[in-house]
């Protein structure tokens, strides 16, 4: 990001590839909300769990997409979904537990964990099972020391790839089956382009969910997400935010109740997303970048650069010194074989999309 | 707080001196920069540390305010002081460290250790020592089992006492001295009333302060708070914070930079307090409670209720019931000699202040 910075103080056009957040603002809806709001006078602490009728809008939105009915006692307001990890491995997990994540993986899942004294289990992931974590991986892992939580991600980061449907109900089903938490993390519902995504609460409701306004809503610097918590975790959470939060940013959680209204501006975001995806997918093989995982949901696709380097750290930044464009190396998220995966984001512009493959497609010819 | 809404749903009139936090909403400087903010589009993650300009904004406040010539990079935007807390604790301490506190004290602190591994070790405080730590009462408790360090307030929560420079700047040096890092809560300061509050900062650069825009500039919703921290402790705390919350609201660190020119209207909310800060030591005698802590700062008082009552929360209760004010009982805040205390905000309006003496005069002389 330094690097790229110091391209367009030069002068230079940079697209920008490496970023995890959404280039569009926030619902015109949930704009007015909090202008309202601010109009309105104090913004004061809320109860812990977060207002209520946010609550119970997030329960009905689970109606509406997923056909599940959801008491709203069970909804827990967040502080982006960043802290519905930290409050979810407090009620759930005891320093030492260990607790099984994908692999290549999101850093913080494992960061968080360590920083609470739990032990992540990296699971590798492949080819032959969708990039995902399979029934049979986890109960290998739990045989050879037990594990007390498994957290899977689908849309995944930094993959984009998904879980189908039966792989998602059959992982819950046997980790259940063996008293291990399921924990999924859905912060990229909504922007599913080769299937529709499969919520876990669905499944199970002792599974936990995580999701947020981040993505889908464009609403990264809101900090404003939710859980769905198994419902005899409640109360465990409730104290915890309490102590350690107090409550959820107010404005951002009114804002977040009116993001509802604005679905429609979000599907135009998502189309956005929809074309980003077919110009890569179809432009990259052409350009000479053709292997990269199945490019199910989010807005990542993740490149296998190996026929160019065993670097992606080195290879990242030549491709920014050299064709201005930006990319996050696997590095980043697969300490074992990310050297040869490059993750590039595609919630820009169509049109920075398209100049990425030409750019990307010279870079490769020039060796 | 659900017995005081059962009151007013049924048309009673309950002067809140339970709550604590302002009624005075955001300067207005403030609300201004949020819908600046709103108007302009993305409100997208920052920094991990925080906004550039608004950590140099509040370097500049300690020079300002203290006279302390303070780096910028010590500076670290939190989401309230509860993430400070947190962040802190985790750069600081290893599960099983022993943490010293006073009591009575504000519950989280003992509540987020203890979630965290920590040992919180409460340490007495009565009127000889003016209800703070003391140097020896420090000393003491660290040969007993050593203490990794020591967390103190001022002015304090629930007391509203504060400590005098020399006892903050001995305690600061003591701890020092015998390796215990010291964090000092400063959330309360700019509301002084007794005394000129001096900040750990100007004594030692060791000290990790606390601070949030939540009480001075009546931000509590908006979520948004500061450190100072210990140079060689900021690539820590910035490491967990980009994990563990990516970063702070946006909006709330745009609108808390803009609070520091809201200050003149901030003063007008504080001569509210200091107001009511008269009424009740003055009136309260007479209504028949003579006995409270030094009312130096915050907006506390903190009552010694022993000749009524050996059971504070039921005396709470029946204020409330009889006479429509509602107070926090001390038990929440000290386990042992708290079921003599209760706790009174003053962050209401003069007239409010007015009719809580009259009431709890007329409560109490009905027995």
């Amino acid at each position: 990001m330094e690097r790229a910075a110091r391209i367009e103080a030069a002068g230079g056009h940079v697209i920008h590839m490496e970023v995890g957040q959404p280039a569009a603002p926030a619902p015109t809806t949930a704009r007015e909300a909090a202008r309202r709001a601010l109009d309105h006078g104090r913004i004061g602490y809320t109860t812990a769990l977060g207002i209520p009728s946010l609550r119970a809008r997030i329960a009905r939105h689970y109606g509406d997409t997923y056909g599940v009915d959801l008491d709203p006692g069970r909804v827990v307001v967040t502080t982006g979904s960043s802290s519905g990890f930290l409050l979810t491995f407090l009620a759930q997990f005891e320093p030492g537990d260990r607790v099984a994540i994908a692999n290549p993986g999101y850093p913080p899942y494992r960061h968080i964990l360590t920083a609470l004294g739990c032990e992540p289990v990296l699971i590798e992931t492949d080819a032959a099972s969708r990039w995902v974590i399979t029934p049979e991986a986890l109960i290998e892992a739990h045989r050879r020391t037990p594990l007390k939580g498994v957290l899977v991600a689908s849309p995944a980061n930094p993959t984009g790839t998904m879980m189908r449907p039966e792989a998602l109900a059959e992982l819950v089903h046997t980790a259940e089956e063996h008293g291990i938490r399921f924990i999924s993390d859905e912060i990229y519902h909504g922007l599913d382009y080769a299937f529709p995504a499969s919520t876990a609460a669905a499944i199970s409701p002792h599974a936990t969910i995580i999701h947020s306004f981040s993505k889908y809503f464009c609403m990264t610097g809101w900090r404003v997400g939710w859980m769905v918590m198994p419902q005899p975790l409640v109360r465990a959470v409730e104290r915890l935010q309490q102590n350690l939060m107090i409550s959820v940013p107010t404005l951002s959680q009114i804002a977040a109740e009116a993001a509802f209204d604005g679905a429609s501006e979000m599907e135009g975001v998502k189309h956005g997303y929809e074309e980003n995806r077919l110009i890569l997918t179809q432009g990259l093989p052409l350009a000479g970048l053709p292997e990269f995982l199945p490019v199910d949901g989010a807005f990542y696709l993740y490149a296998d650069v190996s026929r160019f380097t065993d670097d992606s750290a080195a290879f990242a930044r030549r491709l920014l010194d050299e064709a201005h464009v930006a990319a996050t190396p696997g590095v980043d998220f697969d300490p074992h074989r990310g050297h040869h995966y490059l993750r590039l984001s595609y919630a820009g512009a169509p049109a920075e999309m398209r100049v990425a493959v030409e750019r990307i497609g010279a870079f490769l010819r020039k060796g």
